[in-house]
């Protein structure tokens, strides 16, 4: 956490975030805040976890995404809206789309899970995929967008995305209650640097941490060094933080927001994944486990003590490809 | 659903599930009701769930267990408590009797899922396994419990456990309002005969439907012939229905409080299982799955008209042995 940064010169504030709440406010699902006795007693903590896999689409991307679609002009709403994603934020992107009347294209890597491919199609979508080891899914929207004069709405890199997940904390908390920890995810940084300016309004004095895999810990390293890291293709299960990097809006805000940040490995996010599975009876996916593998795995250890504290856990997503992940079993 | 029999001499009525909701409460969990536009786009119908996958060691077995635990006479709990069963009745009696401060022994099959083995000895019961081949475990733990002077909780035949597996459908319909149609699963047949009192009773009109795996389908024979049939040690993926017959306290109350019975496979059973698992993002047993795959399958097409009509599901169970099912995929 840096305090050197004025909150004011930062791109999102609470504010934003209170926006976007009214704004998802019968379109978002005010989803569950579930407790585990099993995982109290396994951590000595008071456990909340935020289950965004029962989130409209199937993770907290939907948020993001409506709060951005919502706020297009009439004429960009007319010329439709390009994302690229590996996965969730295409979904959520084609649903907001046709909630909202827009016309929605994705640009989406060939090795995307399959059930997220078919997902994104079904929304109504128009899917164009690309090989993410010859091709800059960024450099081919944008040629994309140009040609046919659309709006693009990137994954993490944009206030208003970033404000829209915030809302996710905000709610966990107001049902919650004030919170000592809050751990959350960390791909691109939007679910994370939105859930940490959230917290620091509405459970001053919570500590945030973000979890990130362990192959793809560009933004741990980040943090640490306070200078951007990258990490291209990261191989790891957790489809959803294959991101290269942290961008320039959620970069200063994770650095002034965010107190810690630690990784699992894909092992560990395995054999988290699936006890949360068999234990809470809730199916989350591998990026969506992150936090709670954390906690579970004891990656905290020797940095924070949770006895006894009231600790919220974003479970971020729960679109499994429930066939190639029992594959892996 | 058989006029002739006079509702006083059925030995479960609609003021023992009220009686056995007032024990539950502060003990049992009041459940999630879920809902999913996917699921009723794909059948038509207004469907809600009735997920008792979230009830305390992950079934609603744990209703009917608490009700007969908590009215043992002093003399009763100090002796000890037996019980037989393929799985989560075995959990539900450990559980209860450890709320209560009552020693449990368990009898199990042999082959009963591991992950039940280890939870029911988690509970604090002292487990007794048998050969359901070459055993009746009826006839093992009579004359354990003779010998030790331990009373016995049977898995189903029993007016306590019946009268408290029928809160959970009490509970459904205080939340969905009057429902047109409940499907339940059907071992035994206490959920079923308990639900089908409580809609009677809660829902007057609602037709209730039991469903059955086909391997398993004793019930649906003994229904449709109005004669006890039965079935010994059926081979099907969903143990909690391989139960040999209903007995002398479910079959009349089948009979008289039950509109129809149908039967599922394994292979529609298992479809039905993982896509609830992909799509509704819960993790359900497929014991557990037997009503809702009834709908998704269209076992009742032909017989029933769900179209929209507003119908309730009792999703049993989650206490899935992941790994085991994996391998099934």
């Amino acid at each position: 956490m840096n305090a050197e940064t004025a909150e004011s010169t930062l791109p999102v504030g609470h504010a934003d975030i209170a926006a976007a709440a009214a704004r998802l406010q019968g379109q978002a699902l005010r989803t569950p805040v579930m407790t585990s006795r099993t995982v109290d007693a396994r951590t000595g903590a008071r456990v909340y976890f935020k289950c965004e896999n029962f989130q409209r689409m199937g993770a907290f991307k939907f948020r993001g995404a409506y709060n951005a679609l919502a706020q297009l002009t009439p004429e960009q709403k007319r010329g439709g809206v390009l994302a690229y994603s590996s996965g969730n934020h295409a979904q959520a992107v084609a649903l907001a789309g046709s909630l909202l009347g827009v016309k929605t294209v994705i640009v989406m890597p060939l090795d995307a899970p399959q059930v997220k491919l078919e997902a994104t199609r079904s929304y109504g979508a128009e899917v164009i995929t690309y090989d993410p080891k010859t091709a800059s899914r960024e450099e081919l929207a944008a040629s994309i967008a140009r040609e046919r004069g659309m709006a693009v709405i990137p994954p993490y890199n944009h206030a208003q995305v970033v404000a829209g997940q915030g809302t996710a904390a905000k709610e966990l908390i107001e049902e919650s209650g004030p919170l000592d920890y809050l751990l959350a995810p960390c791909g691109g940084g939007g679910l994370l640097s939105g859930c940490a300016v959230a917290a620091s309004h509405w459970s001053p004095g919570c500590k945030v941490i973000g979890v990130e895999p362990e192959a793809g810990d560009d933004a741990t390293r980040s943090f640490h060094s306070k200078t951007l890291q990258t990490c291209h293709n990261p191989d790891t299960i957790a489809d959803g933080a294959r991101t290269p990097s942290l961008g320039s809006i959620t970069y200063p805000l994770v650095l002034h927001y965010v107190h810690d940040m630690v990784t699992v490995s894909d092992a560990g996010l395995l054999r988290s994944m699936f006890w949360i599975w068999e234990r809470m009876k809730i199916v989350i996916e591998p990026t969506g486990a992150l936090a709670a593998a954390a906690l579970l795995e004891g990656r905290l250890e020797g940095r924070h003590d949770l006895r006894g504290r009231r600790v919220g856990v974003v479970i971020s997503g729960g679109n499994a490809d429930i066939k190639a992940l029992c594959r892996l079993i």
